[in-house]
């Protein structure tokens, strides 16, 4: 299919791929709604360590939406709450929620819907090639509550009126400067780099890794002191066999030697 | 009159100086009160798009509070607190909560009031003459909760140490490094910066820029999920004329297009 | 003693040094209570301006934890609730309640406990030599939630997922584009450069600089807006002798010039 969501999982590792062919993976509202079954099957997974998202070829992460689509799908009030209480909405959520760290691989566009599959992954690698923003006030609309402060999450209110209230669209080394990407990587490199941080991400054990993602999604929604509560569910690492066994072999590599 | 808040409003755009000549442009509390009026008086026109605001001259922003002032409203605690509730809170409460655009120019000296009054905007631009800081705990006192809760909100918790606890005064460069500037620009291009950028807010909707100010203000002051009664609120946009005339302009000139 | 905190006081300024001989300055559950006492002593003093906080000798700030303990004091559940517990949450709880500002001096290693108790200072200065990081994922456990918490809320979600999910240990330089440290120094110079500091940060007056402690504090954990109450009692300082001796300093100085 020239429009869909592919998802391959091998080892620890699942692969998503954003795919429009010719329209630089724009995002159809059946896109939206495959990203969500899947991520969503992903997050049941006991097993997986991490989830890489990239869009097909080389020009775009994602263009934007598959404006193909305005006319019959986003023309009245109710089809617009439908496309993005059902569409986007939805899979934002399951990517926000998602206890499996994603991390996505950006070239080239990476506009309005795609930026804002971007901000709900933990990890954004970029190479010099990519563009982000998400002028779509020019169109004559605002984004959606839940979309924008999926991106507001990331950047902050300055990043935030630049993108939206201005309409500009960053160069990587503009969006790095503003820490809308966690790093730029030479054009060329950028495969290598998202491996090399696959494979750091899945040195993480499970139970640490889902933990550390549950903490953060917390963190962001509520800044109050966690409760003792909170605490107390956390240390629930000390009775996993992923602890004892790291730990043993952790000393066992390190007896003789001092400082940690 | 050489102390005083002048307001033009042209077009989609209102120009707003502040300006105390011979005092770098330090903020009176009657200018407080003007800028206070001038801006709720903006913030309920309909139709402008966004506000600009500068110092008169090439000299400052403003180099803080005007200090002819102190002997006779910051001497006891009830003159305290009228200067801040009546005159500087009030005025940036209106500057928060106004649902238009507001871009700050700065030159020169941007200190005290003036750094609030510019941490209160949604884009600051700067040129190298420009120096940022708020070193009152020297002479004593700390920022008004509300003055600090504006810078806090910008530049978080590092930079705001630096700022209100060391006393640190920032070059242009380092304001940029720390987030505290949206972009740095070469002295003499700043006007012409400005211009480009307040033009391209106003290739905004207006629905849809209001829209992003409203929820930037509750992302701000509330990080929990946006509820469904919010999402539901925005998607208003759906029945604007703006949307729909955004729409078909934008249609009509992809067609035969791939992509967005 | 070669592993244990140490604090001397001299004049304004409390120094207090993480000392572990031969271990990079690890942290033991010790020093860990030691430091809570020291911190707590401190935070009582009515006159003390500023603490600064440094590892023994140049080659750490501390190394994190001290793994001779882990057998002993972190194997079951119960043991790691408690060091967790009393240990380090009671500890960090200590530093980010300190009504005195904390300035951190940072060599070499600052990693895991004392990339916390970094984070749980206001100001972090640092050499070339210094090294970031937190990879206790790959060790298969997480990061105990009040502790993620100290170092979240300094550098957020980004930078937070970086350190924990990928498991990233970063340069000085990296720690600076990041906003994990506040300044840089060439090395040789870090000493200077926080000497400078201490002596600005103890140019604040006392009251001022605990009211901007306390108002940081209230901003991190909500971000609703500052209530009257709160504003009225940030106002006190109108009534202190550091503020109407400091204005009258200030005026006396500015008497005859223009702007402040």
């Amino acid at each position: 299919m020239s429009a869909a969501i592919s998802i391959d999982e091998h080892d620890d590792i699942a692969r998503v791929t954003l795919r429009n062919d010719a329209k630089l993976n724009a995002l159809s509202f059946a896109m939206w709604q495959q990203l969500r079954a899947g991520i969503e099957r992903l997050a049941a997974s006991p097993t997986l360590r991490c989830i890489h998202i990239r869009g097909a070829g080389e020009q775009a992460f994602s263009a934007g939406a598959d404006i193909s689509e305005f006319a019959e799908m986003r023309s009245t009030r109710e089809q617009v709450v439908r496309f993005h209480e059902e569409g986007v909405g939805a899979c934002l959520t399951a990517l926000l929620e998602c206890p499996v760290p994603i991390v996505a691989e950006i070239r080239g566009a990476c506009m309005g819907g795609g930026l804002e599959i971007a901000s709900a992954c933990d990890i954004r690698l970029a190479d010099e090639t990519a563009r982000f923003g998400a002028p779509v006030g020019r169109l004559g609309f605002p984004l959606a509550f839940a979309e924008t402060q999926a991106v507001y999450n990331e950047v902050g209110p300055a990043v935030a009126a630049e993108l939206l209230l201005e309409g500009r669209v960053f160069t990587a080394e503009e969006a790095l400067a503003r820490g809308l990407i966690t790093r730029l990587v030479p054009s060329g490199m950028l495969a290598r780099e998202v491996e090399t941080t696959l494979a750091n991400v899945c040195k993480s054990g499970r139970w640490a890794a889902r933990s550390h993602k549950r903490q953060f999604r917390r963190l962001m929604q509520d800044p109050t002191p966690v409760s003792v509560t909170e605490r107390m569910e956390v240390y629930g690492f000390a009775e996993t066999d992923e602890y004892r066994d790291g730990i043993r072999r952790f000393l066992a590599r390190k007896q003789g030697s001092a400082g940690s």
